[in-house]
């Protein structure tokens, strides 16, 4: 009696997981910017945005044929990376040893399971070998040597340092190279185009990622928020799916993805306000700029910041693409 | 007049932060373990209660005698470091190279600031070097090489390897290398015996810090949930200061540290409320075992686990030293 009762819960846990509805949502960022507005070049705008596009366009036709959201925001991610305009895969920043490490995160809603990757150098997609280190080690989180030598030995490709860089992060470099006559004032540039990306699909399962290349003129073995669950990646079913983007330091301290998922959870916040509080007067508060991207279980998707420049985009079931780059732009 | 109102408040604030008052506390855990408690040996038992209630006994000093939190935390997960009864600094455990890799995080309630290492090779007290991030990088969290540097160029002392050898952590490598036919079983042993402390000090200001050596067989490059701020790791006046201990990919995955503060801010559960929905509900429905110290803004002290072993201990202003390890023992 118990085997058929357990038996029949089986078989409506499996049909609830295969029910379709007709609802999926999609939201990508490529990093919030302290820069002025009036700064950014229209030819960069215009590039920006017609990354973002096509990355948009591909993933939610993915997310309408039924792709789960892991994998959309794993494609999402990796798209991003291999664009030289953002600062993640090719075109991520230099540290203060003119190398490029980088870091990376995946996480499932569904199951809370995650993986993370963090100084890394060479791997041309640090978001697909998140992924591998949440599918096949019995760990969460690898960093530096060990991580590299595991994307190795699953065939990940690895790449010289040319391919990652480029002379805009080149000039960025060697400007924060002679600005930085106090140390704390040399990382206080290049913080922005970390890129991420917030899914929900047809089956009602959230998935967040996030990848960068850090700070320009970091120290070596600096690690950010991006590559930490719960401080730049989270995701549950329970609330949320979060990627944010900014200065690191400070999304670490306020554990900022965990804790908007915890104020929708815990305080019943909606999306704007959970985000607004965290970001807008725990990490503000800090010192700290930056935003995030948020995608509900309902499918509500929002994207906020408190910088005046945030690349970001979406598209919904029930709401064609959109890309946004100012503070006063809808999304 | 304006200039006057500041001045007031400016004063107001001096005061409070040097109100002293006559409360203090201080929770210490040497990690929480699967083992069955009548496998431990009466000699391992009383070495790890005088070990516990020596560093609880010296730090009591110092935290009457108007220490900050701060302070204390740094001092008693330091000293038990240098105890090779523990999984941390001189005992941590091998990684499946036959290395030790050493992570700690450490965190002040009252700024929210926070340092963190992980990964990092030889370093006597990886707390010491969490907090030197905190205090003198521009960044959060430093690992590897770049870690090492830095411990290094601040003048932190370096072992070699030998001096972290243990005859115990040996032998449980070999068998857990004996045992490893399959990747995922290989690292389910010795996860225990994790280092932490919390505290509240005489002025009201919060702490906590974590140490370990991670997983017995654990990947190079692996990092646990102890040096992850918000994982393993976080205090804030605002709720609580937390430190856990157990399988970290687990405590990774639910941001168990936050998450107990996060439950005290926004849903005004109680520490024990708390703790028990965060490591007994999310981490162990998950299938992760440990347990977690924590001592919330009014001095109330706490330690739980979901295993039958944990080596804890505890001391207020008010109750004297006292040391527990099985499940039903009172704190």
């Amino acid at each position: 009696m118990a085997v058929k009762r357990r038996r029949a819960r089986a078989l409506i846990g499996l049909k609830r997981a295969r029910a379709r509805s007709a609802c999926w949502s999609l939201v990508v960022h490529g990093g919030a910017s302290t820069i002025r507005p009036s700064v950014l070049q229209p030819a960069r705008e215009a590039a920006v945005r017609a990354a973002l596009a096509a990355v948009l366009d591909d993933v939610a036709k993915a997310l309408a044929s039924g792709a789960p959201s892991l994998d959309a925001v794993e494609t999402a991610v990796r798209r991003l990376e291999d664009s030289p305009l953002f600062n993640a895969g090719k075109g991520a920043v230099f540290n203060s040893h003119g190398e490029h490490e980088l870091e990376a995160a995946i996480m499932d809603g569904r199951t809370l399971e995650a993986g993370a990757v963090a100084a890394v150098r060479g791997v041309k997609n640090p978001v697909v070998l998140a992924r591998r280190v949440m599918e096949r080690t019995p760990h969460v989180y690898l960093q530096g040597e060990g991580a590299l030598a595991f994307a190795r030995a699953e065939g990940l490709e690895i790449m010289t340092p040319d391919y990652f860089w480029t002379e805009e992060c080149w000039s960025s470099f060697k400007e924060a190279r002679l600005a930085a006559t106090a140390r704390r004032s040399a990382v206080d540039s290049g913080s922005g185009e970390t890129v991420g990306a917030v899914a929900l699909d047809r089956y009602g399962n959230l998935a967040a990622a996030t990848s960068t290349g850090g700070m320009t003129n970091k120290m070596p073995g600096r690690v950010g928020d991006s590559s930490v669950i719960g401080a730049g990646t989270y995701a549950s079913n329970a609330s949320c799916a979060v990627s944010c983007t900014g200065h690191g330091e400070y999304f670490i301290r306020a554990a900022a993805a965990r804790d908007i998922c915890a104020r929708i959870e815990y305080a019943g916040n909606d999306a704007r306000a959970a985000v607004q509080a965290v970001l807008g007067r725990r990490v503000g508060r800090l010192g700290g700029r930056g935003g995030a991207i948020l995608v509900d279980r309902a499918g509500h998707v929002l994207a906020w910041a408190n910088t005046d420049v945030m690349y970001r985009g979406a598209v919904t079931h029930k709401t064609p693409v959109r890309t946004a780059i100012y503070r006063r732009e809808p999304l």
